[in-house]
């Protein structure tokens, strides 16, 4: 089955993230921006890079835009561009569009008129780093469920220089140590033997209520 | 136990988000901007605002910063003043610093200075919005290293019916399944017999080029 198409219209910095991202993966990445020195520079991290003023409705039509299974608008600061190029990419059917807002204003009316999903980069990561703050040593975190959760942890003054069967981590605070990150390593099926440092960072599964143990043994570091 | 003391220094879209949902989730928050018309709007959505140019080291030692557990410093453009601010709060004694970084080298500039985190609002919401447009299937993910990442995601079609010994994805696709979530239930310790179901979510670890595998397996269904 053919792999999933994406278009990127707008190489700023969330534009380009997208773009590159996506080719990373191995996915192909069509990038248009109007400015041919952001082109140039973008054409060898994508499948295609094309000089052009998306909102001409007429050389967006002959890119074959419909064909393509999601388009990703990020033009911020031009709020009317971004509207007339969203529109007519609904329009010439792509499935799927998702749109950059700049504020609440740009991010309703990108909804009103048929932007599947909007983001609003800052406001959106604003958000899930005061999530990611609320506790000190929490380095970033996955909710499983309402009960459970993967977290990302700094080390445990007390943990420093133990290893894994030393710890006893399971038994003692019904947590498993999934993955440990030293500096430029990360060792993902540790080993009873293993030694924690002080540096590492923990990756740990289990109940937020036995996270939560384990974050107040770290908070007042 | 006393809660946490959150300081924000710069009020452009990413530090208004970080501070109005700080205090929203019921953390006191300081937020502090140079510009006074800012300072008059964010005022009663925070628990205290501050019209203050925070590169004044002597101002910031006033507000008795080093009492505060952690700083958030979202000051983008200007990045001479984002390094100034971020030093004096390290040098000041505040444990943790998070600063937002307006390019490449405007972040690594500030983790060498001391900033416990750089954050790339526009970049790393890219980074997370390629990641989720890739497949449906992919339900969360915690970026541990630019290489490796931890992953929620569907089951892929071809691996019902499987117990984790048949499946053998650590020799197969360089993955790790950590977890096994069920409808009602998280299973962190899959054992050689337990058999993948339809409805499964699973908790992946490995490398992002081996991850990608994987997403293109569920991509497609
Ligand atoms: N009509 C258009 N057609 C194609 N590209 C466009 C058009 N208008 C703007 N762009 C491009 O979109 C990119 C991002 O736009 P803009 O700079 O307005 O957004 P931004 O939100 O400021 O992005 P960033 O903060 O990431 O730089 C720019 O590279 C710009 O050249
Ligand atoms: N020295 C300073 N002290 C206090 N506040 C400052 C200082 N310098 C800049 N600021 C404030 O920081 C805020 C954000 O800064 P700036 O506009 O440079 O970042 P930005 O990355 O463009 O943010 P956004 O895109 O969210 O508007 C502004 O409201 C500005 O007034
Ligand atoms: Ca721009
Ligand atoms: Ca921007
Ligand atoms: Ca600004
Ligand atoms: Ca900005």
């Amino acid at each position: 089955m053919k792999s999933k198409q994406f278009v990127v219209i707008g190489l700023g910095k969330f534009g380009q993230s997208v773009a590159k991202t996506l080719f990373q993966m191995g996915y192909d990445v069509l990038a248009v921006d109007d400015d041919e020195t952001i082109v140039q520079e973008i054409s060898d991290q994508v499948t295609h890079a094309v000089q052009m003023d998306a909102t001409d409705e007429y050389a967006l039509r002959t890119l074959g835009i419909r064909n393509f299974d999601v388009a990703v608008v990020s033009i911020g600061s031009n709020i009317q561009s971004s509207i007339m190029v969203t529109l007519n990419l609904k329009e010439a059917g792509v499935k799927k569009v998702i749109a950059k807002g700049n504020n609440e204003m740009h991010a309703k009316l990108l909804s009103k008129i048929g932007a599947d999903k909007v983001i609003q980069p800052e406001m959106d990561m604003g958000i899930r780093v005061a999530h990611n703050l609320v506790s000190s040593s929490i380095l970033d975190f996955i909710e499983l469920s309402p009960d459970y959760s993967i977290i990302e942890v700094a080390t445990p003054r007390e943990w420093v220089g133990k290893d894994i069967a030393a710890l006893d981590a399971r038994a003692k605070y019904g947590i498993n140590i999934m993955a440990i990150k030293s500096q430029d390593n990360i060792n993902v099926s540790p080993r009873a033997t293993d030694v924690i440092q002080e540096s590492d960072v923990l990756v740990v599964i289990g109940a937020t209520s036995d996270l939560s143990t384990l974050e107040a043994l770290t908070a007042n570091e």
